[in-house]
């Protein structure tokens, strides 16, 4: 998606680390605009797919979600990464390690908003080493429900998530894919 | 606002405790159909207010928050309750006490995404004893930006934080006023 990888170009800022901080429109402040364009992409890339819910986890991952969920007509659900105080009912849970926090979140999904019957679409904002998106896929596993896919808004192609989610058969479509940072800049895939 | 009304009756349920569930459209399981017509009211209430950009807090605030970025073309900004890997620059910081959860959040803010030219309208979920609301205001008074007024999805009329928000004299808009609970039914201030 040009208009994606344009403004990680212009906004985005390379650390230390091969950190990319996109927080000036993704995952601090928000860019509404944008964020509806890439939920308008990620409808129209799974139009077809009969999709009946958006799985995403909080925060960074629900606004491109709600944004889907919108343009497709389905709910969206987030998994929590800590126990809400009203959440005193079955759950779904996953451990999901951060490799940049170095610590291991449980995320949980309230099993009333999972069913056998869902058609899944897994959104989120970041891939790097697919953790996030393993725990949505075992708690999806768990539900007996069927993923039609995962969206991600930007995968860092030059870490191991993309390899591992597509080894598994799953059908991943990334809006910007970076190849690598070099000197404070980034690459594509395709560049 | 009716129509949220009508929802809280039918979907929300109430727990002991004074509790509202409402995870099934507003924080868990979202409604973005719902969200968005939130956010297009919010929108109409601010509309000659020059707003310049939206605060809340993560994570239930975030999807109410970028509709109604979304309805008036500005910046949604989410305060976080953890500090992320990548915000190693100057933040503006409040104490946040959860009556619900029994524990004190600190909730920070990058001060490069809020400034002293800024019209500000903070957007959350719940209005209960007003702590949240109260830890935004204390943000933007560091960022010395100009705060127009509160939104507020579901407020619990019945506990302090509205007197406390009013007194001050913020304007404060709230969609649904909850006066209280009865035999787990729910009622609206002006039923």
């Amino acid at each position: 998606m040009k208009l994606l990888e344009e403004r990680i170009r212009e906004d985005g800022l390379v650390l230390p680390g091969n950190v990319l901080k996109v927080n000036s429109f993704l995952n601090h402040q928000i860019d509404p605009e944008l964020m509806n364009t890439i939920g308008q992409e990620f409808a129209h890339l799974f139009r077809d797919n009969n999709i009946t819910r958006i799985l995403t986890v909080e925060s960074s991952g629900i606004a491109p979600a709600i944004m889907t969920g919108l343009a497709l007509h389905v709910p969206v659900l987030f998994a929590r990464k800590t126990k809400s105080s009203t959440m005193n009912t079955s759950l779904f849970t996953a451990d999901v390690y951060s490799y940049t926090k170095k610590v291991t979140n449980k995320i949980s999904v309230d099993q009333k908003f999972l069913v056998q019957t869902d058609n899944v679409l897994i959104i989120d904002d970041f891939l790097a080493n697919g953790q996030a998106v393993s725990g949505l896929l075992e708690i999806c596993k768990q539900a007996d429900a069927y993923v039609e896919g995962v969206g991600i808004v930007i995968e860092k192609a030059f870490q191991t998530g993309g390899k591992l989610l597509r080894d598994q058969g799953v059908r991943l479509e990334s809006l910007a894919r970076i190849s690598s940072f070099e000197d404070g800049k980034v690459n594509f895939v395709g560049d």
